[in-house]
C-alpha cells in the first residue's frame, strides 16, 4: 500500500544548542516522505524553486520516492528559519518564513495519485488540504492531517471544515489545547474526535505522544535520548513512520494504532539525533527494529491476570467488602 | 510485610487555582502513610505539635496506621504554605517553611521498629536519614528515601553519603538533573545507580515517572485527569503506593518495580484531585483497581512476537540484506 503526501520541501535555517545549520534539506513532506520510505512507497506532492538541489532530489529518489508530483517553479523555494531554546530544547522561534514559490502552490493532481489508498495533507493552509482531498477520485483506506497555531488562529472555520472530513488529526499538545479550548490533554482529543476524525494523536515532544480514539487511549514516550541535536522534523517524522506502518500492515485496528505511534516515536527519535534528515536518512532496518524493541522494553509491564487482585491489605479488603 | 516510614506531619496552606486551603493535613509522612495502607500496615514515626488535633490522629488510625512512633512535642506542628501556578500546575512556590517542633526532630527507634522489613525515608535532612538507618537492628529488605533541593544544594555530600546506603531513591526530575549536574534523565538517574542504590525513581509530575534499575527502565504515565486540584503530597503518595505494592507483594523482581510504578501513578492521581488527604483517604480498593486497569489499558500494547518482524518495504529490506 503507497502513500501521497502533499506539504512543503523547503530550505531551513537552523540554530540549536548544538549548533547552527543554514539552506539545509527540510520541510514536512520531505521529513514525511523519508520517514515512511522505510515501510512504503511515497509519493510526494510539493513545490521547490529553481534553488533545489539536484543532490536532493536524488536523496529523495534513494529512498524510492515518486517525486513526479514534486514541481520545480522559478523563484527560491520555501524558507524557514528559527531558533531553539537551550534551556527547553521543545521551545522555538521562527525567525522567518519565506513561502516563495510555495505561496501559489496548487497542486493538480496526477491521476495515479488520485486513487493512493494512504493520504497525508501535511501542515499548510487548510483550504489547500481541502483541495487536494477534493481531487481524490475514491475516498482513500485514511486521510491523515497535520496543521498549526497559524491556522487555528487565522482560519478557523477553513480548519474545522477540512478536519471534518479526514480520519486522523495530527496536533501538537498546545495546538490541541488552543484549538479545542480544553485544558487536558485527552478532553482536547475529545473536542476533536467528536468533529468526525476516528482518531486524534496528540503529540508531546521530549513528552511522547498520546493516540486518542472511540473509547480507547494510548500513551507513548519519546525514546530516552542523551543528546537533541535538532527538534526540526521531529513531528513529520513521527507522521512518517505512523502512517507509514499503517499503510505497511494495513492493520487499522486499535492495536495497530498503537504499534503505528511507537514506531512513530521511534523514527521521530533517531531525525533529532542531527540536523536536517541527515540521520533519518541513512537508517536501516536493523536500527529501526533495535530502537523500537529498546522503546517497547521500556513500555512493557505484566497485566494483572484474570481474575488476579492487586495484593490488599487484609483490613482494607474486608471494609470495601471486596 | 510491613513498612516503617519517618518524615513529616504537617499542616499546610495552600492555593493552586482551584481554590485555597489553610492549615489542611499534609506532610510526607502522612500522604505516604495512607497511601500504603490500602497494601500493608505502616508504622509511622514523626513528631507533631499541641496542635495537632484528635480528628487526625483518628483519621490515621482509621487506616490502621501505628501511630506509637508519633511523637507530640510542646509548640506548633511542622508548617508548610505554598501557592501552584495557574500557567502549569506542576510549578509552586514556596511561601514559607516553618520546622517548628520538627527542628528538634531526633527520633529514637522503638524495638519493634528498628526490625521492620521495609523502610522510607521521606525527605528531610540526609543526616537525620542516616540517623534512622542506622538505628535499624537489621538490615531492612529495602530502603527508600525521598529528597529535595534544599539538600541537594546545601547538604549534598551528606546527602551522598545517605544515598550510598539505601536501595532506592526517589527524586523529581528537576532534582535528579541538578544532583547528577547530567542533562538527559537517564544519565542523570545512572549517575546515582553508580552511587549504590539499585532503583532510581525519577518522578516527573503530570508527565509519569521512570524507574530506572540496572540494564532497564521502565516509564509510566501519569494518569490522565481532567482537572487536578491540588499536587501538594502526590510525590509521597506515589511513594507509598510504590513501596505498599513492593512490600505487600514481596515481589522485587523488574516486574515488581514496574507494576509498583503503575500502582504510584495511580495512587498519586486520586491525591491531586483534591485538596490535602481528602480523596486518599477515601479510596476503596475497587476504585483503586479500575484505575489501575484503566492506566495499564493506556499502555498495553502488542509485543513483537518471535522472529516477527516490521513490514518493511521491499527495497528497503533487499537495501540493509535483511
Amino acid at each position: 500500500m503507497s502513500v501521497l503526501v502533499v506539504g512543503t520541501v523547503a530550505y531551513d535555517t537552523v540554530k540549536t544548542p548544538a549548533g547552527s545549520r543554514s539552506g539545509v534539506l527540510g520541510g514536512s513532506a520531505a521529513f514525511f516522505s523519508i520517514a515512511g520510505s522505510y515501510f512504503v512507497p511515497i509519493s510526494l506532492v510539493a513545490v521547490v524553486g529553481d534553488d533545489f538541489l539536484d543532490e536532493h532530489l536524488r536523496l529523495l529518489k534513494s529512498h524510492g520516492v515518486d517525486t513526479s508530483g514534486l514541481e520545480r517553479s522559478a523563484g527560491e523555494s520555501f524558507r524557514w528559519s528559527g531558533v531553539y531554546s537551550s534551556e527547553d530544547v521543545n521551545m522555538r522561534e521562527t525567525l522567518d518564513t519565506r513561502l516563495n514559490v510555495f505561496a501559489e502552490f496548487s497542486p493538480t493532481l496526477d491521476p495515479e495519485h488520485r486513487t493512493m489508498p494512504y493520504l497525508f495533507l501535511a501542515n499548510m493552509d487548510p483550504a489547500l488540504q481541502s483541495s487536494v482531498l477534493d481531487q481524490m477520485a475514491a475516498r482513500p483506506k485514511l486521510v491523515a492531517l497535520d496543521t498549526m497555531n497559524i491556522w487555528i488562529d487565522g482560519s478557523r472555520e477553513a480548519l474545522e471544515e477540512t478536519i471534518k472530513s479526514v480520519d486522523l488529526v495530527f496536533m501538537d499538545e498546545g495546538e490541541a489545547r488552543s484549538f479545542s479550548r480544553e485544558r487536558s490533554v485527552v478532553s482536547a482529543a475529545d473536542r476533536i474526535l467528536d468533529m468526525g476524525p476516528s482518531t486524534v494523536v496528540v503529540k508531546r515532544g521530549e513528552h511522547g505522544a498520546l493516540v486518542r480514539r472511540a473509547g480507547t487511549a494510548f500513551s507513548v514516550p519519546a525514546f530516552p535520548l542523551e543528546h537533541v541535536v535538532d527538534p526540526t522534523g521531529a513531528g513529520d517524522s513521527f507522521a512518517g513512520g505512523f502512517i507509514g506502518y499503517l499503510a505497511a500492515s494495513g492493520d487499522l485496528s486499535d492495536e495497530g494504532f498503537r504499534r503505528a505511534a511507537i514506531l512513530g516515536s521511534v523514527i521521530g527519535s533517531f531525525t533529532v539525533e542531527s540536523f536536517s534528515v541527515d540521520r533519518l536518512h541513512t537508517l536501516t532496518p536493523p536500527e529501526i527494529e533495535e530502537r523500537f524493541r529498546a522503546l517497547t522494553n521500556l513500555i512493557r509491564f505484566e497485566p494483572l491476570r484474570d481474575r488476579e487482585s492487586l495484593p490488599w491489605r487484609e483490613t482494607t479488603r474486608q471494609k470495601s467488602g471486596g
